[in-house]
C-alpha cells in the first residue's frame, strides 16, 4: 500500500492536462490541494492503528493485504465493512471521501465483464483481472467517468444532432480503439491515477458504438480535464478542519483518445450497457448509504451543538428536529445494511448488494438533502448568514464588541460560539455548501433515477396478486 | 400446538365478560367472528406446508416445536424470521395479525424480570419461566394491556385527581395482589386466552404502586372487556377476503382484580417500569417493521392494479407514486433488518432488537400512513367513494348500465374492475379503514413516542464531537 | 323563494328513478334524508334573520330578491359574498353544502353560451337566460353532471371501444336531441330539481358529438340515478348535528334521454367544450375556497377542543399543529379572496374569478386533506378508533366504568369528553369520513387537474424573461 | 425625491463607522457597491416612466409626491400597490430590494406612537410626525434595527448575565437618552441614511429599560457597523445583472449612543413593546408577500428556462414541478392581497394589514425556501455545481470543447446555455445563494415566529364552538 506522500509524489509526475479557470495547472497546485487532502486520508488511515482493521482487507486475487478501496467485495460482511468505513472517513473529512468511485467501478466491471464473456465468448474478464491486479498492487485511485453530457435529454445517443454528445468509439484498430466525447461532473478526475470510463445508460442496437468501457491513466494523451474546484473559504486566523477539505469535478474530454485493447472492457456489446451502468450505480448507491449518513451525522452534530450553545437543546421542537435528522441518517444506513444482508453472491465471486434496498436508501438520502439544511438553518438562526468576517474578530476596535455580543449561554466559551457559527456559515452559506447540496441530490443518480430502477425491479406483480386475492379476483396469492 | 378449531372451542368455554354496544356477549358472537378469523390463521398456518417452516420453531425452554408467536427470540435470525412471518401473515388477512402483541409481551418480560431479579433479588424471572412453559405448551394467545387511560395528560399517575386513572395495586395480600384501573385500545383482548398487563411509562418513586405487571386469563373475575369491533362492511354477493377479517379493541377494566403471586411479574419496582414499558415497545416496534410493510404492500398492489385497469400504469407520475409506496415499505422493512442484525444478546438468553433502528422504522411507517391512503386515492379516482351498492350490481334494471359504464381497459373483465373498486372502497371509505389509519399512527406508539426514544438513546454526543472537531473546537473526534 | 318544506314537497312528487342498493326508492326515503337535510338548510337560512343578508341578493335579470345559490355573480363583491356564505353554511352542516354545484353550472353557462353565440351566431345565450329566469323564479337546485365515466383513461372520447363512455348526442331531431352515456360521482343528483349536463374536457373535431350541454328535470324519462349514500353513523342516544347530515352521489345514466332544444346549451360546438368545462371548474374551484376552509375550521375546532380536554393545549407541538391547520384554511381562503379581487368582468355581465388564484387555492386544499386528518389523529390519540359503542355508555354494568375512565381534565364534564370523542370518531373512523376525504381530493378536480390548468395558464414566459434578463441573455424584462 | 446619484453622494459624505473584515471602510467601497446598486434602483425607478406611477404616491402629510418607500399606507390600495411594487423591484435586482425595512418601520411607528400617547399622554406621535416629514422630504432610507443578539435564548432580557444582550437605555438625560447594546442581521445598515431601532419582543415590567425605540443617522457617534457583505461572484467576461447585486448585513453596535429626545419614540412604555415589535413585523411580513413571490418568480423562470433548453419542458414531472413553484408564489401573493383587502384603518390614519393573512403568507414562503432550491436543482441537473470557470470558456484550448459539449437542444445558442447555467450556478452554488436561503427562512421572522403570532391571534374559540355544536355539546355556534 502507498503512503499519502507517495500518492502525492505520483501526482506531481503526471503530464499536465488539468485546466482551471483558463490555466493549465500542475496537479499539486493550490486549487487542488483541498481535494488532495481528502484522498490522502484514505492512505493515512490505512497506516493509522485506529482505522487499519476497518480500512484494510485481503485481496481475493493475491491474498495480500490491500486497502478496502481497491477491494472486490466478496461477502455481505465486506459490504457492511465498506459502508462503515465510508461513514467514518467522511466524518473526518467533513464530506465526500471520493475514492469509493473507483472502488465501485472495479466492482461493477468485475461481474459484468464475466457476464459479457459468458454471452459473447469475449475475454474482458481476464483482461479485467489483470488490470485489477495492477490496480491493487499499486494501490491506485480511479475516477469513474460515467455521466455523458447528453445534449438534448429527450433524444437517445445516436439521435443527437452531434453524435459525440455521448462518448463513443470512433475507430477500432488492431492495437486498440479511438474514443471521442466527454463526461462531466467527474469528481476527483484531476487528482486520480486512473480514469475508468463506463456507459451511462441502457443502449439499443443503433447505439452500439456508445457501449464502451475502458480504463486509462488520467494524464493520457487525448484526455483533457477542465476542472471546477469546490473549495472551502480560506481561513486566515480561525483554522478548522472544515476549511481544509474540498473537491474537484472535471469535465473530462476524450479528444480522440487511444485505448489499447488490454484496457478495453466493453466495446459494442450494447445489450450489456445497462448492466454495467446499473451495476456501477448499484455499488455506488450502496456506498452512498455510508457517506450520506455521515453527512447527516455532521449536520446532526452541528445542529445539536448550536442548540446547546443557544440554550434551546431541551425544547420539544428542537428535540423533534434532532430526532428527524437521526431518522434520516439511520434509515439510509439501515437500507445499506439490508442491501448487504439481502445481497447475493455472483458466479464471478462478487457479492452484489440488493438493488431495491440500495435504491430506496439512496433515494431517501437524496430527497432529504435540502430539508436537512433547512433544519440546520432553522435551529441556527440567522447568524451563519451574517457572521462578521475573520478580520473583525481580530481588529481590536470591533473584537471586544463581537465577543461580548455573540455570547450565548454563560458557561460556553465565546471562542466556541464563534467557531461553531463559522462552521455553520461554511456548512450553509458557502459556495462549497451549495455544491455539496447539488451533489447530494444528483451524485450517484438523483432520486428520479432511483425511482426508475425501483419501478423496473420491484416485484409489483407479487403485490398485485395480494390485492387481487384480497379483492376476490384470484383465489390465492401464495 | 393447537388447531384453530381447538382455539375457538376454548373461546366458547370462557366466562362471559365481553360487552359490545350494551350487550354481554359470547366470545364467538358474530361481531367477534372477523377478529377470530384473523387469529385462527396463526394456527392454520402452522399446519400449512407452505408456512410451517417459517411459522414454527423450537422452544429454547423445552426443545419442543412451537409456534413462533409464543417464542422468545434467541438470535438475529429469530428476529428476521419473525419479521418475515408477520409480513406474510398480514398479506393474507389484509391487516394486523394481532397475535404479535402477546409474543412481544413475553419477550419483554423475559429479560426485564431477569434484570429486576438481579437488582432486587426477587424471583420474577423464575415465575415467568414457569408461566412461559405453560404459555408455550398450550400454544396460547395473549393481549398485551399497556396503554393506561391517563386522565389529564399533563399529570403523572399519582398526581391525577382520581388515582385509578393509571392501573395500580390497591392491596397486597399473602396470596396475591388486588389491582384497579383500566387500559384502553387493547386489541384482541376479547378473543385472547390471556391478558398480560404492563406499565405504560417510566415511573417515579411516588408512582411505585403503578409499577405493576402480571398475566391473567382474559375471563377472570374482576376483568370486564368493553369492546369496539372494527369489522369489514358485509358482502352479500361479491365475496372477498378483504371483507372477512376485522379486529376488536377493548377497554379493559380491572375492577379490583385478584392476581395470584405466581402470575405477578413486577410489583412496586418502579425504577424498572421504564425498562419494561420500553422493552415491550421495542419488541413491538420491531414487529411493526413486519406488519407495516405488509400494509403498504397491499396498498401498493391495489394502486398498481387500479392503475393497470385504468390504463395509466405507464404514466411517469403513476410510476413515481408506486416507487414512493415501495420505498416506504422497504425502508421500514430495512430498518427491521438492521434492528435485528445490529441487535444484541442479553444474559437472559433474549436477543434484543437494536433500539434506534426499530424506532426509526416504526416512526417512518407512522408518518406515512395517511400519505399512503392519499396516494391510493389519487390513483384510484373518485369511484371508491361513490361506487353503487352491491344490490345495484344485481338488480337487472341497473346491472347492465353499471357494467357498461364502469368498464375501463377493453381487455380487463368488468367483474375485475368491479371487485377492484369494491376493494378500494373498503380500503379507503369504510369505518374499518378509518380505524386502521388511526391504529397505523398510534398503535405500538405514535411517531412522537419514537422521537422521544430516539432523542433519549441516540448518540448525539458522538455527533457533536464530530462537529466540534470539524469546527476546530476539539482536536479529534475518534 | 321556496321554504325547505316546499322543496321537500316537490321532491315527493317526482317520478321514481333513484336506485339504492337494488331498490327503486322514493326521494324522501330514509337513506336520502341526511342529504335532504343539508339542502334544506340553504332554504332555511334565507329565512333566518342571522343569515338572510348574506344568503340573499338581487337578480340582475329580474331585480327580485333571490337566493345567492341561484345568482349569476356580477362583481368581485358577489364572489366574496358567495365564498363567505359557503364557509358559513358548511360550518353548520358539518360538510359540503352541495348546492353550489348548480350555482357554478349556471354561472359557467351564462358566459360560455354568450361566447358560443358570438362565434357561431347561435341562440344559446337567449335560451339560457330564459332557463335562468325559470330557475331563479322557482328557487331551484341543480346537480352539475360533468364527470364522464371515461373508460380507458389514455384514450379520447371517440377512441374508446364503446363510444358511449363519454356522454354524447346520438340523434338530432327537430324538437330536440337524444343523449346517451353516463356521468358519475354526481353529488345531490338524487335530491335535486334539475340536472345540468356539461362536457368534462376539451374536445377535438372528431369528438364533436361529445360537445354537449343541457338541463333536464332530474326525474326525466331516460334518466336513471343509481345512488350511493354516504350517511353518518346513526346515533340512538347521544344525538349531535354531525350525525344528521350526509350526502348522496349518483351514477347518472342517460338512457337515450330526449332533451328539447330550449334546454340545450351546446351541441357540437367542440372548440368551446374546453371553455365550458373549465368555466364550470373555475367557478366551482372558487366555491371550494369557501367550503374547504370550512372543513378545515371544523377539524381545527375539534383539534383545539380535544387538546384542551386532554390538557395539552399549551404544548408547543400542539400549538404548532393548530397553527398549521389555521394556515391551510386561511391560505385557501386567501386564494379565493385574491381570485375574486383579481377577477374580471365579462361582456355577458358575469364576473369571472381569476383562474390562477382559484386553482392554486383548490390545489392547496386538495393536497392537505389527508394531512389534516393526520394532524387530528395525532392530537386525538387512539380513542376515536376504539371508543365503545353507545350501548355501553348506557348499560349500567359498564357506564360507570367508562365514565370514570374516559375522564380527562377534572374541570371538563365527562359528557363533553364523550361527545367530543364520538365526534372525532365520526370525523376519522366512519365510512362517511372516508368518503369525505376522497371527495376532498377529487371533488371539483383533483390537484393534478389544477396543475394542468396552472401550467396551461400561468405566465411562465414573463418569468423566463426575468431569468433571461438576470442571466444576461436579454437586456430587459419589462 | 432624490436621484440615485444624490443618494450615493450622501453616502460618501458620511462619517466612517463601517467595518468589513478588519478594515474601517468608506461607504462607497467596492464591497458595498453591489448593495448600493440595489438601493439605487429604488431612486432610479421613481424617475423611470415605466415605474413612476407604481413607485410614487402622495404624502398624506404634505400632499407632495413621494417615493412609496417613504409613505404611510392609507388604504388597502396602498398596501396592494406596495406589494406589487416590491415584487417588480425584486425581479429587477434579482433579490431583496431592502428599502422596505425602513418603510415598514415608519408605518409601525406611526400607529404605535399614537396608541402609546393615548395610553400615557406622551408626545411620541407628534415627534414622529415631525421626523416623518423630514424623512419624506429628504427621501431617506432607513435600516430597521430590530433583532437583538439575545444571549441565552431561554432567558428574558433582564435575566441575562450580561444586561446588554438586549438593547437598553442606560441613562436618561435632559436632552436625550444613552443607549447600549447590539442588534444583528441588520440589512442595509451600512448603506442607509438612518437607523431606526425597535424592540424585538414583548417586554415585562422588569424589562422596561429594554422597551426603547428611536431613529439616528447611521453614522452617529456611538454607532459601529460591523458588516458582512453577501456579494455575487464577480464576472470577468460573461457579465449579467445577477452578478451585480448583493446585500450587506451589519452587526449594529450601540456603544453608549446618545439619542436626543426628538428622535426617541418609546422609552420605558413596556406594555407597548409587543405592539411595536409585532406592528413592524406585520408590515414587514406583508412586504414579504411581495418579495418572496418575486424570488419564486426568478426560480420559476430559471427552472422553466433550463427545462426548455434541456428539452424536457413538456415532461409531466417537469410541468408538475413548475406548477408547484407557481403555487408557492401565488399562494403567498394571495395571502398579501387578502391581508390588504381584509386590513383595517387605524385612528392614526394608518391602514393596517390583516395579521392572520400576512402571517400565513410569510410562513408559507419561509417553509418553501429550501424546497424551491431543491426543485431548481432537480430540474437543472449537476452542471450548476460543476460548471467550469469563466477562464476555460475563453481559453482557446478548452473553449471549443466546452461549447461543443454543453450544447443542449440544437435550436438553442450555446451562449444562452452557458449563461443560463452560470445563472443557475450563482443561484444554487454561491455564497450569496446560501445567505439568501438563510435570509429567506429567518428574515422578517422565521416560520416559528409566524406560528406564534397565528396561535396568539387566530380565533380558535370560534372554531371550537363549531366543533362543540357539531358534537352536540352546545346548541348553536352562531
Amino acid at each position: 500500500m502507498r503512503s499519502s506522500e507517495e500518492y502525492v509524489k505520483t501526482l506531481r509526475k503526471m503530464r499536465k492536462n488539468v485546466y482551471i479557470n483558463g490555466e493549465l495547472v500542475e496537479r499539486d497546485c493550490p486549487e487542488l490541494l483541498p481535494s488532495i487532502k481528502v484522498l490522502s486520508k484514505t492512505f493515512d488511515f490505512a497506516e493509522d492503528q485506529k482505522f487499519r482493521e476497518l480500512i484494510t482487507t485481503k485481496s481475493h486475487l493475491t491474498g495480500e493485504v490491500i486497502n478496502r478501496f481497491v477491494h472486490i467485495n466478496q461477502s455481505a460482511d465486506d459490504l457492511l465493512a465498506k459502508q462503515r468505513m465510508i461513514r467514518k472517513c467522511c466524518h473526518l473529512t467533513g464530506g465526500c471521501i471520493q475514492r469509493c468511485m473507483g472502488c465501485d467501478a472495479i466492482n461493477a466491471l468485475s461481474f459484468v465483464t464475466y457476464e459479457v464473456d459468458k454471452a459473447y465468448g469475449t475475454e474482458y474478464h481476464k483482461r479485467f483481472l489483470k488490470y485489477l491486479e495492477f490496480f491493487q498492487r499499486n494501490d491506485l485511485t480511479a475516477a469513474a467517468a460515467q455521466t455523458d453530457v447528453k445534449g438534448n435529454r429527450s433524444l437517445r445517443p445516436h439521435e443527437q444532432k452531434d453524435p459525440d454528445l455521448y462518448v463513443r468509439v470512433v475507430e477500432k484498430r488492431k492495437d486498440g480503439i479511438i474514443v471521442r466525447g466527454a463526461k462531466n461532473h467527474i469528481t476527483m478526475a484531476a487528482i486520480a491515477d486512473e480514469i475508468i470510463c463506463l456507459p451511462t445508460r441502457a443502449m439499443r442496437e443503433e447505439d452500439a458504438d456508445y457501449a464502451v468501457a475502458f480504463a486509462v491513466p488520467a494524464d493520457s494523451e487525448g484526455v483533457k480535464l477542465v476542472t471546477h474546484v469546490a473549495n472551502p473559504r480560506p481561513r486566515k486566523v480561525f483554522k478548522a478542519p472544515i476549511a481544509e477539505f474540498g473537491f474537484a469535478d472535471s469535465f473530462v474530454i476524450f479528444d480522440d483518445l487511444f485505448v489499447p485493447w488490454e484496457r478495453v472492457f466493453m466495446c459494442g456489446e450494447w445489450p450489456f450497457a445497462a448492466l454495467l451502468a446499473h451495476g456501477f450505480a448499484l455499488y455506488h448507491r450502496h456506498s452512498y448509504t455510508g457517506c450520506k449518513p455521515a453527512m447527516t451525522d455532521i449536520i446532526t452534530g452541528a445542529a445539536a451543538l448550536v442548540s446547546e450553545y443557544q440554550g434551546i437543546a431541551d425544547k420539544p421542537h428542537v428535540r423533534s428536529k434532532l430526532a428527524e435528522l437521526a431518522s434520516v441518517a439511520e434509515l439510509v444506513y439501515a437500507a445499506g445494511i439490508a442491501s448487504a444482508v439481502e445481497g447475493q453472491r455472483h458466479d464471478s465471486g462478487n457479492f452484489i448488494p440488493n438493488t431495491v434496498y440500495a435504491n430506496v436508501g439512496r433515494r431517501h438520502a437524496g430527497l432529504n438533502i435540502y430539508h436537512e439544511s433547512e433544519i440546520l438553518t432553522d435551529l441556527a438562526g440567522g447568524l451563519p448568514a451574517t457572521l462578521p468576517f475573520e478580520g473583525d474578530f481580530v481588529n481590536p476596535e470591533t473584537k471586544q464588541f463581537l465577543e461580548k455580543y455573540i455570547k450565548r449561554r454563560k458557561d460556553i466559551p465565546v471562542e466556541n460560539v464563534h467557531l461553531c457559527f463559522r462552521l455553520l456559515s461554511d456548512m450553509l452559506c458557502s459556495s462549497l455548501s451549495g455544491v455539496s447540496a447539488v451533489a447530494g441530490v444528483h451524485g450517484g443518480g438523483s432520486p428520479i433515477m432511483e425511482e426508475i430502477i425501483i419501478t423496473a425491479t420491484y416485484d409489483f406483480e407479487e403485490r398485485k396478486k395480494i390485492a387481487e386475492y384480497l379483492a376476490g379476483i384470484r383465489d390465492s396469492c401464495v
